[in-house]
């Protein structure tokens, strides 16, 4: 073990989550009592920050700030969206040995875990101890292996009690309303949004997700008998869904959108996509009241929205990831599997079985049929989310008319 | 007093907020303690319901029902976009009537208020006794009269919240961020984007509001500068702006945009007016990382983002009307006075003063030269919101650069 005692180096990858500091401040809080990290430093920026050497000195942060930070959303040693490839990951590896980095860690999703992956096989290649873990976090909820990621509790309890409200506002004022939710690939976030449903007319009435093929028809044939039989409609939209070609059906309606560093088209941060379907609903159906939300980013970051089991899971596979660290061939990634009901146990899984792929839904959570999702699936997410605020709807007898006009 | 006892009927018009009902509860848990009310019916959808006769007798309500009722968010009553005129409150009046109601309370906005003031005045000159009371409700808090209006509280809590955790989200992935909050004439709420903020280059940088002409060379200019300055850039736009002539910014991009019975614009529900400014963002000063987002019906209906404050102050005004309404010449609408710092006390005003005309913010809550709001409206608002959940930025020493390649 002497041979390796070293610094260790701990950065944030891609998009935010509300409880992506917990991992942060679990693993720099369990590093500072481990005898085989002398010291952890923090890089800013994701793997850029490696890069340009960007490091703040994680040993020496206070613990009452650090516990203040677990409570804060959005990453604290800020994030990237830079993909490295074998180049950039051959300067990260360069840095890592020059500062004498024997343990990295790196928060994030299956690109992150892709840069983990091409970093190992780079030092392995090179002879070098360096030990390099991935710890999960997206609230995509589409990681491989892993029962459920980090972060997806809480994005996923605000998907739920957005809806919730969304549904006890419609029933007020009644009429169509589409929720655009974030997931480019995978529908879990979308599907939270039947969570906190209670009574047997509860919205929203119809989901779609990327996992089946969106069809203009069959969608307008939806509301048009949900709108039927409830007198109202309410429906989750994910952000990614796509035509039967496998084409995003955001992109026959956004002109010049915008890519990324991973040849990704932006889905979020724009309302074209909701805009273009309650235009379809008023335009076809002659519905009046269509109105619709795109969630955006308030879903992943919105202060003091987090599902106290997601907050303590991340907090968790932070410390876990820094106890791995110390075995021997201790890389890869953290994964979460669920034991009991509801109960979960931590252990690693290989950087190439996380890397690059993402996971969709399985096809017993979804109810094709009938554009929705199934028990199985709530059973699924339910412990994830947290406890819910009660609501209830009113229950009083009707009083008898007196002049009966109508 | 004998010959005003009789039966009372509340009602829940316009919006919903997330503690409409917590003044519906307050005001059935004081009426079925008073003496001269028989019984309480509520109306369902508002003054379209008492043109049906569809009535629930909350007499009859359980306790333990109504002290859940009170805790959900949007109108248990359901609420109403009708705007009665002469004839219909006629008809309004003639069901109170035949039903022997001596108390009607309608929970509502400047609309509400004014179909009281009709009620009232078609009362009087029928010689009855009817007593009318309007009990304040709007997330846009802009009511004239009173110091603040039940509902605003929550409703500033979310979107504080929410540009906090934006704010944090846009550190860690810099660029601009335009965030659309709910306001039609009044800009109270997309101001209270800027109450969560702690250091002092937290967002949101730039704040534009109903209150003051929107003129677009401007925006790029203070859009220019703040990106300039902090390298980032939020920005809090109310849906309700309006060009120097006057005209909503949102009916120069909206084709066929819809209209409610009242000739108001439809400016929820739609990304238009955040995606048009997006692209001015993008476009003309050439900087890519562009997001936006509506907050929409999230704002006003969110389970469990509620105010303590608001929740206790809007349960409060509701037994409060019933209370007055036991009083000779009981007719108006509540309001509240701020005493001290903080507390409040309720009182009555007549309801010609609250009917109809909506107020705005006062002009020493706006920094027009900064496109930002002042410590005057902080000091306003912030005991509004209830308590904010703690959030801190990281504070560690950095590292030495080894290789200082950069």
């Amino acid at each position: 073990m002497a041979k390796l005692i070293g610094k260790a180096v701990i950065a944030q990858g891609g998009g935010p989550t509300a409880v992506i500091n917990q991992t942060l401040v679990g693993a720099v809080l369990q590093a500072r009592q481990c005898p085989w990290i002398e010291k952890i430093y923090g890089a800013q920026h994701g793997v850029k920050g490696i890069v340009d050497e960007d490091f703040l000195d994680l040993t020496a942060a206070t613990t009452p700030n650090l516990l203040s930070v677990a409570q804060t959303p959005a990453s604290a040693l800020f994030s990237t969206r830079d993909k490295p490839d074998q180049e950039y990951c051959g300067r990260i590896f360069e840095v890592l040995k020059a500062h004498d980095v024997r343990h990295f860690f790196y928060i994030g999703g299956n690109d992150s875990a892709d840069t983990c992956r091409i970093i190992h096989e780079q030092a392995k290649a090179a002879g070098s101890e360096l030990r390099v873990l991935h710890i999960p976090k997206t609230i995509d909820n589409d990681l491989l292996v892993t029962d459920h990621c980090p972060g997806f509790g809480s994005a996923a309890r605000f998907v739920s009690l957005a809806f919730a409200g969304i549904n006890l506002d419609n029933l007020s004022l009644p009429g169509v309303y589409i929720g655009v939710v974030m997931g480019r690939n995978a529908g879990f976030l979308t599907a939270a949004s039947t969570l906190a449903r209670k009574y047997p007319d509860d919205g929203p009435h119809l989901v779609y997700v990327p996992e089946q093929p969106f069809e203009t028809e069959q969608f307008l044939t939806d509301v048009s008998r949900a709108f039927s039989q409830y007198r109202r409609c309410i429906i989750a939209v994910s952000e990614g869904i796509v035509d039967g070609k496998g084409r995003p059906v955001i992109t026959s309606l956004v002109t010049n959108a915008e890519k990324d560093a991973h040849g990704n088209v932006q889905l979020s941060g724009t309302g074209a996509l909701g805009d273009a379907l309650s235009d379809l609903v008023r335009n076809r159906l002659k519905i009046k009241r269509v109105r619709c939300d795109t969630f955006g980013y308030l879903q992943r970051s919105f202060l003091g929205c987090v599902s106290e089991v997601d907050a303590k899971e991340a907090f968790a596979v932070g410390g876990k990831a820094v106890q791995l660290s110390g075995l021997e061939e201790a890389s890869g990634s953290v994964a979460i599997r669920r034991i009991g009901d509801y109960a979960v146990e931590y252990f690693l899984t290989p950087l190439e079985t996380v890397a690059r792929h993402t996971k969709s839904m399985p096809a017993e959570f979804l109810d094709g049929a009938s554009s929705t999702v199934t028990d199985s699936f709530r059973r699924y997410a339910l412990p994830l989310i947290g406890s819910l605020p009660e609501y209830e709807r009113l229950s009083a007898p009707r009083v008898e008319k007196v002049l009966r006009r109508a």
